[in-house]
């Protein structure tokens, strides 16, 4: 398998969790967002969104980080990344959901972007937006978690998943923009735990080869 | 079960079409977002996160539209919403993520209002920023649905499934803001096709009992 990612992109770095967590071994393509490389044709042919993650399987290129997930977790179902229980399952997604489709995708390079070349808005405006958007999801995630008797060690029982996998680079991200993480003790704790695990450990962003890039 | 939803909500819009596909009847509570009930104490007990949808089955409360259409897809088998091969199920994913995760969130209501209240754009600008995640992301999904073997009357084969679901509410918000929909022949032909079904003809927010509130 290969791997398009890029050493910053949280996205990608859901996917390579997935792939320590699942034991799997994979080729890296370095995508260089800063540089514009997921817009020009050569990347388009493998993913005509222009966004990283894609995961180039024996069977077909696969794009978007949680259906690249659910995929691997389909196809190598040791250890699971969702719960044996459809409740459970409906949790785990739903706390990943709360990270891919309500913080993260308001917080990406391209919408970054779009504020400061075509609305104008400076550095400090930028880090207010994007705090702003990580804020309102955690407060609903640290409560989420802080009173969900499914909460384990880590966001659902005493085993990584797909909640983890979304989180953790969620909270990197914040603590790159100097976010105040002490609303979220549980939130934090969790993210303690995962950083413990060399499958969440090795796909940091600074644990890759195209890493200042 | 109970939907917590809002008429013009269309992550409420693709709840309704799955419970409609499924054929299983449930109870509406009208969640007033342009008012802020979505804020109010009453259903922040709901869904801490404040958005809708949220359904109340005999369970649990659940967030999230996919991951709600998911665990009504498991525990409801027929019509089955996803296919029936792994690759399937991650081409139908990431395409029902493309609108979920990377058009829908930049166009919401609390997004709009931050960059109308918080950062001061204009009802213009509005439009304009709203068309555009629009536009970037029907571009992919065209060429997908258009170059995709998989691809049939509707997204993903002959029957309806996740990840037209996603798609035709997001073509009746295009089409409220008047995205010229000319460039995408493939997703308007589905759209179409789609609303032929009463499973999601009656599931529009102009046929919802909260409608014009």
């Amino acid at each position: 398998m290969k791997l398009y990612g890029y050493f910053r992109s949280s996205a990608a770095f859901r996917v390579r969790i997935a792939l320590n967590l699942k034991n799997l071994e994979y080729d890296s393509a370095f995508i260089h967002l800063p540089r514009g490389d997921q817009s020009k044709a050569e990347f388009l042919g493998v993913n005509p969104q222009g966004l990283v993650p894609a995961l180039e399987t024996d069977r077909d290129t696969l794009i978007q980080s949680l259906a690249i997930i659910e995929y691997l977790d389909e196809t190598h179902p040791e250890p699971p990344l969702l719960p044996g229980d459809a409740v459970g399952r409906a949790r785990v997604r739903a706390l990943a959901a709360i990270v891919a489709c309500d913080i993260h995708p308001l917080n990406n390079l391209r919408v970054l972007r779009y504020l400061h070349r075509s609305l104008g808005h400076d550095e400090a405006a930028l880090e207010i937006w994007y705090n702003h958007w990580i804020a309102s999801g955690f407060r609903a995630l640290e409560q989420l978690l802080a009173d969900g008797d499914k909460t384990g060690r880590f966001c659902h029982g005493d085993e990584p998943g797909l909640a983890d996998i979304a989180l953790v680079p969620q909270v990197v991200n914040a603590d790159r923009y100097r976010l105040d993480l002490a609303p979220y003790p549980t939130i934090t704790r969790i993210f303690d735990t995962c950083m413990q695990l060399d499958a969440f450990a090795a796909a940091h962003p600074q644990q890759q080869p195209d890493r200042g890039t």
